[in-house]
């Protein structure tokens, strides 16, 4: 397992069971019994992949009682999807102002009159994509 | 390495030179040798971690020109980035649900006159936190 934090919680959640196990644990507390019950998987393998959730940070169990039930901790999925946002953006940002570019140089070749018209077909096709399907459906269970 | 998309992307991201990476294309298009320069490591290993990030579709390199710049692809960012706040999401709005439950028994137990005062102190601790960053929490700009 990797060393630092982030690392730590990119690599747990590259697993789909471990992935499965935090959507269950999204929509409440579990034990490990419960967490495990889905799964056509030996106890001690759950516990295996939830202790490399816990190493992550994205899950915390209870000390107390008999069960310990497990839950969701929202911070390292914060973190991780902060760090994704945080360069996608940097990088859109680059595209919008190269877009900026490319326009300004066609309108000098074409002349302001047609600055209206062209502006969209200017934008290259490597700008970004917006979603636009209201979505999130798509590759999700 | 793992066979599903989103898991190949969260482990592609599961290593601080690859982010470093990342983060350097999110700045700009660059060739392996410019990729290479900031790393005390061989171009063959730089070659390795290119290899990975392109597998999880995290970056896509040129087939022209002499020296094939890299340049990095958003999709995948915003896909594992949207898993994660989904699920985020739906973690939050159960605690939201529940701190509903408690003000509504505690309102129960006190009598309504008490129903403005102690509504904030009865949000639990773990309750969400909410982006204050201006990014409005739907994560897309």
């Amino acid at each position: 397992m990797p060393t630092d934090t982030l690392s730590r919680t990119f690599a747990a959640l590259a697993d789909p069971t471990r992935r499965a196990m935090l959507a269950r644990l999204a929509e409440g507390e579990a034990t490990v019994n419960e967490l495990a019950a889905p799964f056509d998987m030996s106890l001690p393998n759950i516990s295996k992949h939830l202790k490399v959730l816990q190493g992550a940070g994205l899950v915390v169990q209870g000390r107390e009682g008999q069960f310990r039930p497990c839950r969701l901790d929202p911070e390292a999925f914060e973190d991780a999807s902060d760090w994704l946002d945080r360069h996608r953006q940097a990088y859109e940002e680059r595209m919008d102002r190269l877009a900026d570019y490319l326009r300004e140089l066609q309108d000098g070749e074409t002349g302001t009159e047609a600055s209206t018209g062209p502006r969209r077909a200017a934008r290259p096709t490597t700008a970004p994509r917006r979603r636009t399907d209201g979505r999130s459906g798509d590759t999700r269970p």
